[in-house]
């Protein structure tokens, strides 16, 4: 199953996609969706289009997203709420089923601990997917993400089928 | 020139569509789409269908949209942020010039004063907008912020164009 993992942001959004088969998993693709400029719209419309060229190119055949933290600096929540709006479209208009996970949740996933830093997600990115070289950050945050969805999305997804059934 | 104002809202989305030749304003159509469930991603992909359908419809010049108000409350800004975000990347799709207007500064323009009740809204858009019935509180909002860009949308561009220049 391939995976694409989206770490969301107006100005970076992160994005990475692994194959896992089983319990292996493996890397195929990482990198950064990048806008600027003065108009709002455009910037959306701008990301819009590097995912939705991000999923052409690479197909997956899930999603997962980070949920936002919502803290105290409601601008702030408003950009991302935007930038992550605009992520969610995209996947839902690509068809791609998405799974949902709180950052506290991907670091002790991939790191252990729930309040790992930035150095550590990317030392046990690069450790858990061999020969990856993450395009900064935000790219190392996205396929932490799509990790965490390879153990915990197949129990999501079963979870979810039972509780609507 | 013909003008799409937005009041954005993930649950509602208010929409009013109206005309302007020089200083006279007339009603076109107004309605609100709607969308729940627990997939946001569906939700969001509802949206920007929704407000495309309109587009197609009605085929407005310009496009107008409230500046959402940060409040203390981090999920509703974060939820509203996101039904926003659609909405703007709607319209820069279909390439519509958007003006953006604070909630006080719609109210001072349709009513008068900056702290206008829903009410009053109602009544002076319905006075400013002979025959025009909205399909409720958020299609009103919505046609004000349309009367709002139809009065300063054009000083706006204006003065955009300068800055940048």
């Amino acid at each position: 199953m391939r995976i694409l993992g989206i770490d969301p942001g107006l100005r970076t959004l992160g994005w990475g996609v692994i194959e896992s088969q089983g319990t292996r998993l493996s890397h195929v693709a990482n990198g950064l969706c990048q806008s600027d400029g003065d108009d709002l719209g455009e910037r959306l419309l701008s990301l819009h289009n590097q995912v939705s060229e991000v999923i052409a190119a690479y197909r997956p055949d899930q999603a997962a997203i980070e949920q936002t933290f919502v803290n105290k600096d409601g601008a702030g929540t408003l950009k991302l709420g935007q930038a992550r709006g605009v992520a969610l479209l995209t996947l839902a208009k690509a068809g791609l089923p998405v799974g949902e996970y709180a950052p506290n949740r991907v670091k002790k996933t991939v790191v252990g601990v729930g309040h790992a830093d930035k150095g550590q997600i990317l030392h046990m990115v690069k450790l858990q997917l061999p020969g990856c070289a993450p395009k900064g950050a935000d790219a190392a945050d996205a396929l932490a993400i799509a990790i965490c969805h390879a153990y915990y999305g197949g129990t999501q997804q079963r979870v979810l089928k039972e509780v609507r059934a």
